[in-house]
C-alpha cells in the first residue's frame, strides 16, 4: 500500500496510508454531535484529522499511541491542512519503525565497517583493547548502530549517533595528520567514544526523547560510567592514558556553560571539542539550510543561534531540492512497495 | 623543645623551632662570598631566611622538602621579615604533620562518631546499607577523615572534609525538619557523600595540593565513580533512588560555571546545593574575618568574592581575637610541650 | 450556594458560582446576531463564557471588575472548555475575597503568634524595640498579615508574606544555633523585616500586581524607607547596628543582578541572602511540582529556571495529589457552607 | 617658602616643603645601624625617602599620619626617585588641605552660583521647594560644596561633587531644550539630587576614603534617604512626581551591574544616565589622558576599560602640556606666595 | 477619496480606501464553498479581511504585494476586527508610498538644509572636502534623505536616517560647546557620517527590510567601505585624522556585543556612542510611550529593553493623544485630500 | 663569532654576543659612583645587565634600541641572573634579525609555494582572479611572507601569518572534501585571505606591536579593506559571492566578544572560524606546552584560558627538549658560523 507523507499531503488531496496517533480528543459540535479530532504523525511532521460520523464506535477501536490505516480528503481550515477521515481501522501488522522516525541517510551496516576500519588502526595495544571490549558487546553495538546523536539539531534521527561517530572519527585522523603533535590513538579512541552516553541519554523507540538518566545525569556522565566499567575489566591499562581519555569525553562540550565538568586541558581535548563542535555545525546546520521553507534568501529566525541564515539566491538551489526530493521517494518505495 | 609560629615572629625577635624548607637558593654578595636564602615555612605562614657563614658546609646538609631545626635572630628588610640564622640542623626525628599543617580546630574521632550516629538514623535501607557500605572502608575512612574539603578558602586543612561533612548533614537534618515535604533519608545521604571525591581531588601529604585526576576530572566526577563501584555491590537498589542521589552529587554546586555538569532539577537538590554553599561560607568567610590583620573596620579586597568584608568597630572584636590567641596558645602547647 | 471552582469543571458537566468578570466582549455571528464572550475567574483559575440570547439586555447589568453569580453547561470548543451561560446576575452582596485569590493554606493567626514569640527572644533591647514598634503598629500589622510575598512563584497569595517571614525566622534561629558565630539577634531581626517593602510594592485587593512604587521603586528600597522612619523614633540606636541592620534589607538579594544594590559584606547578610534563597525555592518549586499537570515524571518546560524539573514515579505521587484536593474540599465547605 | 611638588622633583635635585608622612618604618642596615624609611605624600603623588642619621632622635618627633618640613636631595635608586633628608622637623603651623589634596580646578564659588541660577529656573513650585529646602541647609551645601564625586577616576577631587553636579545639571538644560518631550523640571532636580549621597559615602578630610556607610548602603541608597527626609516636610508634594524623582536618583547608574537597584523607566531616567555616565566619562578619561606619561600614542593599559587610550600624536599635544604646567604653577603660586 | 487608516477601524464601521495585500489565501468552508483571506495593510498597522462571493473572479485579479480598493464592513470575530469586503479592484494609478509607510513627522527639506548649515562650519578643511563630496553625490543625498534609521525601534520610517542624523549632529555640537577638550570638527564630522551605512544596509522601497549585504555585513562595515571610497580622492587628508574618523564609526555602538568591531578609544569616540545611545532612546522609547495602547500606568511588557515602561497617570496624556490624533489628521487631509 | 642565548646564560657563566638595548639606565651608588643598568635582549628573552666602570665614558657609546656587543660574566642576584659586563661596543655591521625576533621553524619558500599550489586548484575563475592579484604584487607578498600571525600566543614570530595561512588553507581542503556540500572554492579563498589585515594591524620590524590602526581598526576591517579595493579591480565580480567572502572575513572569530562585527551565518563562515580556532590553538598551546618550565605536570596558571594544562608525565616529554634543544642549535649555528 502507499504511504502518503504528511509533508507531502496537499489542499484537496487524497490521503491514504499509516499514521500514529500522538493525541486523541472527542468534543461536541455546537450542534451537541460527537466529532473527532486526532493529531497523526509520521516521520515527515503532523497533521490534524477529524471524524465527524460514527465517532462513539470508531473512538473506542485505538488509543493515542496507536498506529491507525486511514484514507480521507485534506482541506484547508484557517491557514491549516485538516483531514477528513473516510476511513479509518487499526492497523494490527507489524510496521516499519522507519516510517515514523527519520533515519540516517547513510548505509549503517557501510559507517560501522568503517569505523572498525578507523579501530584496528589504533597503535596502542590498551586503548584498541578497551574499542574491542565495546565491538564485542552485541547488545551495546545494536544499541550504538540505532541510536540518535541528538533530541534535536544534529544528526536527530535513527542511526545518527554512528553516522556522528564516524564523522568525528575520520576527521580526527585527517587532524592528526595536520598536526603530529597530537597523540593519534587517544584522539581516535576519545572521537570514538566521546558520545557512547547518548544510548542512554535518549530513548528512541517510538520518537526520541531524553530518558529520565539522561536529563538527571546526562550523556557526558553516563558514558564515563560506562568506559569506567569497561576500564575496570583491562587490568594493566596505564594510568595516566586512563586519565587523559576520560578527560577527553568529560571536556568535550568545550565549556561549563555547555555541560562540560572540565574544560580542555591538553592539546588532543581541544581538538575533539572543536571537531565535534564542526560536525554537529555541518550537520546541523547544513539540515536547517536544506530543509528550511521560507521564502526569499533568508532562513527563519532560529533560536538555538538567535540569528537567520544565509541561503543565497534560491535559484542555485534547485537541484538540491530535486535530489532532497527524489531520495523522499525512493525511500518511499523501498517502505512501500506497489502491490 | 619551643617552636616559634612563623606569624608570631617579631622584629628583632629570637627564632628557634623545626621548619619546612620550600625554596633554597645560592649567591654570591658583590663581594663575592657565598651566601644561602631560604623560604621556611610552617602551618602559619613562609619567611625569607639567611644563612651567612659557612655556606658550602651548610648547604650540603638538606635540601627542598626536608624540614630543618634552626635558631636564629629576625630583621627587617625592605619591611619584610628576614631571618639570619646562627644554627641550622636536619631534623631527623619524626614530625607531626600539624606543624606544617593547619588541621580543624575540631575533635576528628567526635565528629566522625557524629556523622555516625546520624547515619543511623537513615531509615531507608537501601540508602543506610550504601553509607555503610563506606563506613565499613577503613581505608576510605582513613581518608575522609584526613583529607581537607578545599585547597583554599572553606576547610582547606587536614580534616576539613569531615567537618564540612558533618555540618552540612547536621543542617540536612535541620532543614527536612522545618520543609517536610523533602525526602530526609535522600537528602542525608547526599549530604554526607557529596564531596567524598575531594579525597581524590586533593594530595594532602606535605601541603594541600590538586592531583592530576583532581584537575582533570574533578571531585564531583570522581565521587561519582566511588559511588557507583558501591551501588553495584548493592543489587536490589531501587534505580530512581540511586539516580536521585547521583543527580544530588552532580548537581550539588548548582550552576554549570562553577562545575556543575547538570544544574539542580528537584527539591532535595537545590537543598544540598543551598546549605553546601551555606556551610562553605560561614567557614570560608568566618576564617577570612578571623584571621584578617588589615587595620580598620575592613579586610583587604578579597578576589574570589571581589569586594572587601566588613568588621566592623575593631573594639568589639577584641574578645574574638583573645580567644583566637588562646587556641593557638594552646594547640601549640599540645605540639610542642615544655620539657 | 455551591461554588464549582473553575479548575473542577468538567467537559459536559453543569457550572454554577460567583465569578469575576476579567473581559468582556460583544460580538456578531456570521449571521448577524450578537453574542457575549467572558472571561470568568476564581482563583483556581480562568475560563471563557458565552451569552447568546438576550445579549443586548444581559450585557448592560455588569461591567468587567464585577462578580456575576451563574448557571450553565460546560463543553469543549478547540481543546478549551468553553460555558453555555443559562443564567447570569450581577451578585450584590458581599462576597469572600478568598473565592477570587488564593491564601496561605497555614493558620494566619498562628503564624503571627508564632512570629511574635520568636520576636521576644530577640536579646538586644534595641533591636527588640525596632520590632516591638512595628509589632504595635496594627495598620501595619493588618497589611502585614495579609500581603504576599510576591506575585507568582513563591508564596503568590494572601498571607504568604507572613508565612514567607516566618519561615526564613525559623530557620535563621537554627541556622545561628548551628553556627554561633552568627549574630542571632541581627539575623533574626533581619529575617523579620528583610521584604516588609512587598506590602507596598504589591497591590493585593482583587488581584496580585506590582504597585507603581513597586516597579519603580521596589520592594528592597521600599522597605529601607520603612526601617528609617522607625529608627528615627529610636533615639539611641547604635549606629553601626542600624548600618548592619540596613545592610542586611539592602543585600539579601545576594547579587546586582538580582536587584540588590550591594552584594553580602558580612556573615549575617550572607546568612539571610541564603536563607531567603532556600525558603522561596523551597516553597515556589514545591508547589510547582505539587500543582504541575504534566504527564509522565518531568514539569512542563519552566522559563524562570530554564529547565524541567523531575518528578518521578508519578504513582509515588498519588497521596499528594489526594491530599491536595482534600484541601481544596475543605476550603470550600467552608466559603460556602451549603444550605 | 616654596614647596617642591613631588611630581617635579628631579633625579638630583633639590627637595623642600611640607609632606604629608604617608608610613614610616625604622629598620637596620647590615652594618647593624639604624635609619628610617618613610613615604611622602603631596597631592601631586608619593615618594620614598631616607634619614641615616640621628635616626633615634628624629623618629620621636612624629608620625604616621603628620604633615613634616624637610629639605633634602633625591637620587634614583633601582630606578625609583629617592630622597636623601637633611633637615626635618614636624610641621606645626595650620596648613592648606589643597597641598595634599587636590581640588576642583574651577572656582568653587562662581559653580555654586551657577548651579543656583538654574535652579531657581524650575518652574515646577514643589520640585523648586524641595531643591531651595537643601540649599537653605548651610551645613549640607558646606559639605556638598567641599565633596569630590568619587575616590578615583572622575572628578576625584576636593570640589569634584559640585563641579560634576553643575556640569550634569548644565547638559539637562541643554538636553531638555533638544528634547522637549522630556520634562526638564523634573530632569534638572534629579541632575541636581543625583549624587548627593557621595556626601555620606566618602569621607574626605585627609584622602578621600570610603566611609563605613559608603560602603554597606552606597550613595544612591543614601541620597534617597536625604532626599525622603526633605519630601517628609514638604506636605503637599505630588506623589507621583515624588515617585518619580525617587526612580531617578535609585535608577541613574543604568544598569543592575552598576549597583542601580531599578533600571530606567522612563526617559527623564534614561536621559539622566546617559548624560551623567557622559559627564563621567568626559572629565575621567579626559584627566587620565592630560596626565598620562607612557611615551608613545598609547595611554598604559587601563584597567577599569580593559583597554589602551589612543593619544595620538604626542607634537600635537604640546600646547594641552603647557597650558597644564601653567595651570599647576599657577596654583603654586596662590598656595605658596614668595614671601 | 477618503482612506480609512487601518489603527481608525472600528467594529461595525465602514471601511474603504486602497490597502497593500500582504498576503492571499483561498480556503473552503465546511459546506464546500470558497472564500479569501486577505491580509491588508496600511502604515498604520495590518488587518484580517475576509471575500465570500465570486471569489474564483476576484482572486485572480491581484497578486500579494499589489495594491487593492476596496469597500467593506469591520465586524469583530475572535475578539479581532475583520472586514468583510464588498468590493474589490486592483489600484492601477500611482499611489503615494507615504500611505503605506510612515515618514518622519519632520520636513525633509527643512531638516537637510539644517544639517548642511552644520556641515559648514567644520573649519577642518580636509574633513569639510569630505562631508562636501558626500553632499554633492546626489544619487547619496536622495537616498540619505529617504532611508529610515532601523526597521523597528528608534526612527524606523522613511526619514528616519536623516532625522536622526541631523539630531546627532546637534547634540555634537552642544556637546562640544560643553566640553572644550572635544574636537568639535572631528565629533561632528563623525556625527554626520556615523549611520550613512543604514542606506545599503536596508532595503525601504515597499517597507523596510534588512538586505542581505545588511546582514551579512552590517551597517558599521558599509559605511565605513562608503567612507573609505572617498578617502581615496582626498589626496592629501591627514593619516592620523581618518583614522580617528574610522574608528568614530566603527565603535560607535559602543561594545561587542552591540556590533561594535572597535570599543571606543578616545574621548570624541566615547561622546560620539553616548550621543547616538541617547537620541535612538529618545525617539525609540519616546515613540513607544506615545503609541502604547495599554491600560494604566505602564506600557506592555518591552522585550528590548527586558521592561515595563512607566506611563504615568494617564489623565496627564490626553493632551499628547490629542496632538497625535490632530496630526494624524493633517496628514491624511494631505494624501486624500477631499473632492 | 658564537652568540649566547639569553635564554641558554647560566650562573656564573660567561656571556658573549650581540644583544638590543631595550632600556639604559644611570645611577648612583650609596657611595655616590654612577653604574649603568642595562636590559639587553635577544629573541630568546630578556636580562638585566650592570656596568660599573668607566661608566661616563661607555654611556655616550650606544642609546636605547641599539646593538651592543659584549662580554661579560653572570652571577645571580634576588634570584635573577644579572650580567656583569666587562667590555661593550656598539655594534656597527648589519645583523641578522633573526637574533632579535624569532621566526618560523619552517621554510618561508616552501610554505609560500604550497599555499600558491593551493590557490592554483581555485575553479572558481573569480576568486582565483582575486588570490592571483594579491599574488601578483610584490610588495603585498614581500610583507605578507614576513609578517607575525599576532602579538602573542599564536604564531607570534616572523613568518607566522603565512604559517598560519597555509595550515588554515590546507585544513580547509580536507574540511571541504569530508564535507562536500561545502564551497570549496569559496572556503579555500577565505582561508587564503581572513587574516592578511595583520600585515597592517601589527609593526614588526624591530619587535611585534600592534600599530595604531591595529588597535584603532583592527585586522578584521583592515582585511575587508584590502580585498575591497582589489574587488573594484575585477569588474564582473559577482556581487553574492563577493558578499559571502566579506562576510567569511568580517566572522571569522565567530563571536561579537572576539571582536567580530557579524557572527556566521552560513556553513563556509562557520567551519572557517572553526578551523581557525583550531589552528590557532594547536599552534599557541602546543608552543606554551613545549616552552613550558614549570616543574611538574602542569604549566603555570594560563591568564589568557584561566586554567592551567596538563603536560603529564615528564619523562615521556624528554625527547621533545631533545629536538628542541637540537632545533637551536642548528639554527644558532646559521646565524654565527664559527669562524
Amino acid at each position: 500500500m502507499q504511504h502518503i507523507w504528511i509533508k507531502a499531503i496537499k489542499e484537496n488531496g487524497k490521503v491514504k496510508g499509516d499514521y500514529l496517533v500522538q493525541s486523541k480528543t472527542v468534543a461536541q459540535t455546537r450542534q451537541g454531535n460527537s466529532f473527532l479530532t486526532l493529531t497523526l504523525a509520521d516521520r515527515t511532521g503532523t497533521v490534524e484529522a477529524k471524524v465527524w460520523d460514527r465517532v462513539e464506535e470508531i473512538s473506542t477501536q485505538f488509543k493515542e499511541g496507536d498506529i491507525i490505516t486511514i484514507t480521507g480528503q485534506a482541506n484547508t481550515y484557517r491557514n491549516q491542512i485538516q483531514i477528513q477521515i473516510h476511513e479509518l481501522k487499526q492497523n494490527k501488522s507489524p510496521v516499519d519503525p522507519a516510517v515514523f522516525q527519520e533515519s540516517t541517510p547513510k548505509d549503517i551496516t557501510e559507517m560501522f565497517s568503517e569505523l572498525k576500519k578507523l579501530a584496528h588502526q589504533i597503535k596502542n595495544r590498551h586503548l584498541r583493547a578497551l574499542i574491542e571490549s565495546f565491538m564485542a558487546d552485541h547488545q551495546f553495538i545494536s544499541q550504538f548502530k540505532k541510536a540518535p546523536a541528538a533530541k534535536t539539531f544534529h544528526h536527530g534521527y535513527l542511526g545518527g549517533l554512528l553516522e556522528h561517530t564516524l564523522s568525528v572519527s575520520q576527521m580526527a585522523v585527517m587532524v592528526t595528520e595536520h598536526y603530529p603533535d597530537l597523540d593519534d590513538d587517544l584522539l581516535l579512541c576519545g572521537a570514538i567514544l566521546h558520545d557512547i552516553g547518548k544510548i542512554d541519554e535518549l530513548n528512541f523507540e517510538l520518537s526520541i526523547e531524553y530518558s529520565d538518566k539522561g536529563r538527571l545525569l546526562g550523556h557526558i556522565v553516563l558514558g564515563i560510567l560506562m568506559v569506567e566499567e569497561r576500564l575496570k575489566t583491562l587490568k594493566d591499562f596505564p594510568s595516566e592514558l586512563a586519565l587523559r581519555l576520560r578527560h577527553l569525553i568529560l571536556s568535550h562540550h568545550g565549556e561549563f556553560d555547555s555541560g562540560s565538568p572540565k574544560r580542555p586541558k591538553f592539546l588532543e581535548a581541544f581538538a575533539l571539542h572543536l571537531i565535534d563542535d564542526m560536525d554537529a555545525k555541518m550537520n546541523g546546520l547544513g539540515r536547517l539550510l536544506k530543509d528550511d521553507r521560507q521564502e526569499g534568501s533568508w532562513t527563519a529566525f532560529n533560536n538555538l543561534f538567535q540569528r537567520y541564515f544565509f541561503k543565497g539566491d534560491s535559484s542555485a538551489k534547485a537541484n538540491d531540492k530535486g535530489v532532497d526530493i527524489d531520495g523522499r521517494q525512493q525511500r518511499q518505495r523501498y517502505l512501500f512497495p506497489v502491490d
